[in-house]
């Protein structure tokens, strides 16, 4: 967390969020009003929050990572959007470390280069957009990082996802697996990208596949930037 | 900063980076050994830390943004692995927060879909290569985040790398420039991919370019992840 995130939740009146989040940060938030709900209740607590901020109370919605990366940035200024201009509350993005950078750290620095972050979920998104864009990324040699690789409903897209890669990119080429990037119970596996599927990869899960240079050196996953040494 | 960066630098004994970065924390490094060098001297700075802390010194190499994007992450980790086994220091990578991040918070919340980072500073990546990047990414419809978009050395490329967009993406497509993102003196500019490139944009510019769905609302650049409001 970052001392602007921190400042920002110790600030407020009311705290509004996921509640596997709230509970992360129980101790900071003790004694404030908890706005918490459930997993894909992302547009009812989002509307809360604007409703009780147009109110004028102060108002913290909180994300795991960074908001504005597959998080509640976008719909919270979507919802203030949608109140007449004298009524909208004024809004403020603070950053975090999203996946993809945290789980690099971890493996070693895999995301050196130019890269491109894909989510496999497809609550929200086609699969077949989801399918060109793994393509469009294997094709240009960029890093990839993937968010919501597997999940019960998505049992196969992983593999999927490989497979399309494959078609481009070398089956030895390094890829790492990180769960619970950044958490308490976070831990990691380097593997090839032949055999990422075959991994135990779940929803909670950051993949991250080198590119043609990657390598792994000294059980960590290394993309040169070019320099010659 | 991140606590754990900050925690780092309190740490250590000596700290190693470009100067214009030690400069932004001399506070905090005041009375620590300090090895600070110019740019394009990245491969010294590193070798010296590598060499510094392999004599069991506790040294930090500092960075703006994150280490492990375009930073020195895979430079020191390169450094550390040519020594033999029994010299190597323990190296630890911690995340930051990158431009692409900090930047998007300034213009609204452009990077909630899937997006693809590009540099295109050519000293280390044939330009042919950064373009087939850029065509790639805006095939995919990825949100594009454009790192060093223009230095005297490289007037064009950026314009270059808008026409390429521009055979894929529509010319309204809205678009952010920050500078300084995240640093004293920033500033914004949103405007859209036809204008881009006439642009007061520099080498510490971080350009945004949005997806098919972008938009700008209220003065702000939301990428919908698809919820229906």
């Amino acid at each position: 967390m970052t001392p602007r995130a921190y400042e920002a939740i110790k600030w407020c009146d009311i705290v509004v969020g996921y509640h596997t989040y709230m509970s992360l940060i129980k101790d900071l938030i003790a004694g404030k009003e908890q706005v918490g709900t459930g997993m894909k209740q992302e547009i009812d607590r989002c509307r809360r929050a604007v409703e009780l901020a147009a109110e004028g109370k102060r108002v913290v919605v909180v994300s795991s990572g960074d908001p504005g990366v597959y998080g509640m940035a976008g719909l919270v200024l979507e919802l203030v959007g949608k109140l007449p201009a004298e009524q909208r509350p004024e809004a403020e993005i603070i950053p975090g470390l999203t996946a993809a950078n945290t789980a690099a750290s971890i493996l070693g620095a895999p995301l050196m280069h130019d890269y491109a972050v894909i989510s496999l979920s497809d609550l929200l998104t086609p699969w077949e957009l989801i399918k060109k864009r793994a393509r469009m990324a294997a094709e240009g040699d960029f890093v990839i990082a993937l968010y919501n690789p597997r999940s019960r409903g998505r049992a196969t897209h992983l593999d999927e996802i490989c497979e399309i890669i494959l078609q481009y990119r070398d089956p030895a080429t390094p890829a790492g697996i990180v769960r619970k990037a950044g958490r308490a119970g976070m831990s990691y596996t380097i593997t090839d990208l032949a055999n990422l599927a075959a991994q135990d990869v779940d929803m909670q899960s950051t993949v991250i596949i080198g590119n043609s240079r990657t390598r792994v050196e000294d059980g960590r996953i290394i993309t040169p930037r070019g320099y010659e040494l």
